[in-house]
Formats: C-alpha cells, structure tokens, sequence
C-alpha cells in the first residue's frame, strides 16, 4: 500500500504535509517537497493573483511533485441576523478595545474551488490537488484530472470515506478527532460522530479499497509507525511543521504551541463558523469554544479581525486561531526538510 | 516495559480486559486470567454480598492474577431540585409508556471503593485493584498495599497522569477518547480536554515513569501493536470482550453492537451523571447526550430504570446504555480465552 501511494503521488516518502491556510505557503511546500515528502500549498487565504504568484515560485524551485489544496464550501447567502447577533456577541470585546464596531464590516474569508480556480491551476499541473469539507462539482474534478492530477480529500468518518471512495478520489486522508485547524466533515455536522485516530483510521482501511493517508495525533517516527500498523498507506503531518523555519506561524502561535497553553486544545467554531482545532485562547474560554453565535462559514472570520489584531499588538493571542493539533511534542523550530528527514525515519529499516 | 508489566501484574501478557460494570462479572474474570490476560472484576454495581460470592468464584476457579475494579467518586448530596428538573424532563417517556413517575424514587447507582469494601476484599488479596475517577482515601490504598496489591488508575490528561503518579500507583491506563464506558477524568469536567488515543498515550509515556496501559481504540492486533510503537507498555481492551460468551451483555446490546448503529457512539450524561460512550440511541438523541438536565454522578440511573425495562421488554434499547469504543469491529461472539488468544498474537514476534 506504501509503495502504490508513493507512485500515486510521486514522492520519495508517503509522507504529506498538511495543507495549513494562513500559517505557511510556496516556502514550505518547496522545502518539504525538496526534501521527499509531499509538500502542500494551502489555497483557501489567496486571492487568485497571490495563488499564481505562489505557484510561479514553487515552479521555480522545485521539479517534485506537490500538493494545492481548497475548501469545498458552498459560500452561505449572508444572514443579517446572525451577523447582528454575532457584532452582539462580540461588542464587550470591541468596546474594551475601544474599536467602533460600526466600522468592521461583515466579509468572506475563505474560498471554495470554483471554475476560476481551477483554470489558474491549469497553468500549473499541479500533481496533486486536495480537497477539504468534501470535493467540488464533477466537471471540476474532471478538470484537475484532465492534466493528471490525482485527487485526495478528508473522511472523518467511515461514511464520508465511502463516499468520497463513491466519487472516484485516489486516496482518502482519514483525519482523526486529534488533528489541528478545521475538522473535514461534510456528510454530518454532529462533533459526536467524530472519532480519534485509533478508531477511525482501521475503519476506513476496511471500508475503502483506496489508500488511506492517516492525519490526527500523527507528530513522530513512532506515531506514524503506528499508523502504518493500522494499515496507513501513508501520514499527513500538520502540527509537527508549524514551529518551521519556512512556516509564516505568527510569533504568538509558535509561543503558544511550544508552552504549556497546548496542553489543551479544543474544537472551536468561533473563528470560522466551522469546527476547527486551536489552543484554548481567551475567546473560547468567555465566548465557549463551539458557540452558535459564530454565523455559518466562513463569514465568522472577518469581524473578529480588529479584535485580533488590537490582542497581537500587545503580544496576546487572545482572539487569534491558534490552530494546532492535540499533540505538539514534535514541533520543533527547525528547516523544514530536517522536520521531514526526521519523520522519514518511519519508513527506514 | 512490557516485561517490566507483565512482572508487576503478574499475567502472562500484558493485556487487560476492561472492567465493565453491568455487562460482565467473574465469569469473564476467570476466562481471561486463565487465558494468560489480566481478567477484571468491576465491583461498582455490587452489593457487599454479591462481591463475595463473585470473589469466591474466582478464588474457586483460577489461580491467576486479577483485577478487581472500582469508582472512586465522592457520593453527591441529593438535589431536589435537579431531581424534579431531571423527572421533568423524563416525563413526556414516562406518559408515552404508561409509568407513573411518582412511583420511580431516585436512589443510587454505583457505590464508590469504601473501608468496608477495602476489608472485604483484604479476605480475597487480588493482586491488582484498578480505580476509575481518581483514586481512593490514602488509608485506603494503604490497605490494598499492604496485602500486596497492585494499584492501577485511569488518566485522560497528562495533568491526570502526572497526579496519579504522584499518589504513586503502580501503573497509569492512559484512556484514550475512543474508549467505551465512563471516561475516567477527575481532575476536570471540561469535555474539550479529552484527547484521542494517538495523541495522549505518547504525551503520557513521556511524561510519567511508571508504565502506561493504553485504552481507547484497542481492538485487534494492529491496534495493539500501533499502541506498543508508541510506548504502551500493555493495553486494556473493553469492547472487543462485550459480545463474549461470558459476558451478561443483554441480546439488544450485543445486537446494537453488531449492526449499522455502532458507527455512532457517543459521550453521554444521560444514564449515570458522568459522561461515558454509548451506541447513539434515542434517550440520547432526544435529550441530547450531554444535557446538563441529569443530576450528579450517579443519580441520573435509577429513574431511567422503568423507562429501560420497559422499553428492552419491547425488544428496544431506546433507554438501555448501550456502552462502546467507537471501534467494534473486534467483538466477536467467541469465548472470552479464544477473543484474548487473538489478541495476544500480538506479542508473538
């Protein structure tokens, strides 16, 4: 199974690095795929000029194969309600931070795979195209497969897995309740369903006759040579890269994972407007970490900005996402080639 | 490690079956400690009575190592109030099956390790006593000490580790997320601590001496081994034992257990007051799983008992605790020596 993934995907190692909006881009995904693992670069924050001049770069520093990854998110009509009720949520915060809430408008942070996306890609060839929160309309995929691109997306459970296997992706990344950032789900929107690594992951080999990347709690050499004995074809890492020489993680984020806040992390849908993993911080303790008061993805983003940004003006990581997986032991502050020649080990005799 | 295990509990391998109140007593005990594994007692939901003449079996039919194991909570003080609120909310379930409520007294559930408890065991000498929710009064473990006993308890923080160890048990069960039944934690109520089993048993090896058993997600050989590489010294298995010929599991559980509703568990409050998993069932769904409407540990149970045996004896598990890891691929129906013969191959080289 090892040997079939790397030859789907074109890499020395079965070994992906996690897709991360918002914390690292071109500079990761080059060092990690120079360095023989599946390097990725996150779509979902770049206006489309910003994706093209990323991939201009990885194109020219790299002739190994590489991931682009996007969400699968029907962009919701806004509802003035909830946004009313979200600025409510947040006043005491703007008005401690003497922000004039009247000033921050609601907008979109994140974006799907459209038609647009996917003919700047085309330029690019990308090997490798992942998808997140499910796959985007068949002529799309059509598209990325029409110039050989091999298509992945996260299962979170056995249901999702099955489906998604239904609509012909090459491999499924089963990503346990452990992982960091944004929870996959796109059948159910229940957090009971979700399972960690160890349940989940033996499930979906027995379900699926496609190889399946393990994600979630995966941060070691002997993490991943446990996810191999469950039958991984191969591991995506997330946190372990995010204290990278190459990762753009915020000063306040890579404190955060390296102390002792990382012990606890927690879903949250505050930052987003969808479940997503992060280092318990001041706004998920005051506001609760899965609050129906963040409006639906990803319109929950914009507002908290100004908030953001006041709290890491005076060195707090109060309303920022400090996204990270319930592991962190393996982040280390160093090149990310060395980060995945020390995974890599895994797959040594 | 493993060794050093085996050595301290005495067992051929160092393999713990779960103890799993209501479902099994010493029948499943001696089946497994002859088998060369560490069968378990749970004593939480039997009378002084009851215990000895289970502990008489036992003596009577093995010479092997066991566990007896207990609940270390703190008795609540009766609540009126939360009472009528948790009656309240069963009453539309006790109208639709023709109970009249004031009939169903509130009472207690499970009883906690006591001094009495401690003498009667002193007659029996388990070599191994496991606790769940912390540990007992320093006298009390004094007294299991002094017969020899070896003292076991579940963590499901690293915090949780780190204080049992200091109370000085012998070994920590790390209990990952996936696990069946109550989740151990006492040093928190805070649900978003709980982690998945990939990542808190390494984070709990690194950060204690003592061995780590790993629980949650144990099902089969694969899994065994995946825990071993990340430095289990031993696993606790539940739910692969739950559909034993030797286990009281009821013929609506085993079949729940056996069928498409297994794929979703759950953590409930619902049946005891502290959250544990279960099979999604309709008590759960209705209420929501983790409504803060039932009172304290353990007085949610009693007034669901009219509700349970009204409905099994319609072939329903709508009010029955359907408890399960979210893995049941490994329950078989098969004597519980042969279940933990399988499981065993995975100390075989």
């Amino acid at each position: 199974m090892t040997s079939h993934l790397t030859e789907l995907l074109g890499s020395r190692w079965p070994l992906l690095q996690a897709p991360m909006a918002g914390v690292q881009g071109s500079a990761m995904a080059v060092a990690v795929s120079n360095a023989g693992g599946l390097g990725a670069l996150p779509a979902a924050m770049l206006s489309p000029a910003q994706l093209r001049e990323e991939l201009t770069r990885i194109k020219a520093q790299t002739t190994q194969p590489y991931n682009v990854n996007y969400f699968c998110h029907t962009p919701p009509t806004p509802d003035a309600a909830r946004a009313a009720a979200w600025r409510g949520a947040l006043q005491p915060f703007y008005d401690e931070a003497g922000i004039d809430s009247a000033t921050v408008a609601p907008g979109v942070g994140r974006s799907p795979f459209t038609a647009e996306a996917a003919d700047l890609l085309q330029a690019f060839r990308p090997s490798v195209v992942s998808f997140h929160f499910g796959l985007p309309a068949p002529e799309l995929l059509a598209q990325v497969r029409g110039w050989g691109g091999k298509v992945l997306s996260s299962a979170t459970t056995v249901e999702e897995a099955l489906w998604l296997e239904a609509q012909g992706v090459d491999a499924v990344i089963a990503q346990g309740l452990e992982a960091g950032g944004h929870r996959g789900m796109f059948l159910t929107d229940d957090i009971s369903s979700q399972m960690g690594t160890m349940a989940l992951l033996p499930q979906v080999v027995r379900a699926v006759r496609v190889p399946v990347i393990a994600a979630g709690g995966i941060v070691d050499v002997a993490s991943i040579r446990a996810a191999l004995a469950m039958g991984a074809a191969g591991v995506q890492v997330g946190t372990a890269y995010l204290c990278a020489d190459e990762a753009s993680t915020s000063a306040i984020h890579r404190q955060a994972l390296q102390g002792p806040a990382a012990r606890h992390t927690a879903l949250t849908r505050l930052f987003t407007g969808k479940p997503a993993r992060g280092i318990m911080n001041r706004l998920m303790r005051e506001l609760g970490p899965m609050s129906e008061l963040a409006p639906a993805f990803p319109l929950a983003t914009t507002m908290i900005g100004p908030l953001r940004a006041w709290a890491e003006g005076q060195g707090r990581g109060d309303f920022t996402p400090l996204w990270s997986g319930q592991n962190t032991s393996g982040c280390k502050a160093l090149p990310a080639a060395e980060i995945t020649r020390l995974l890599a080990q895994a797959w040594e005799a």
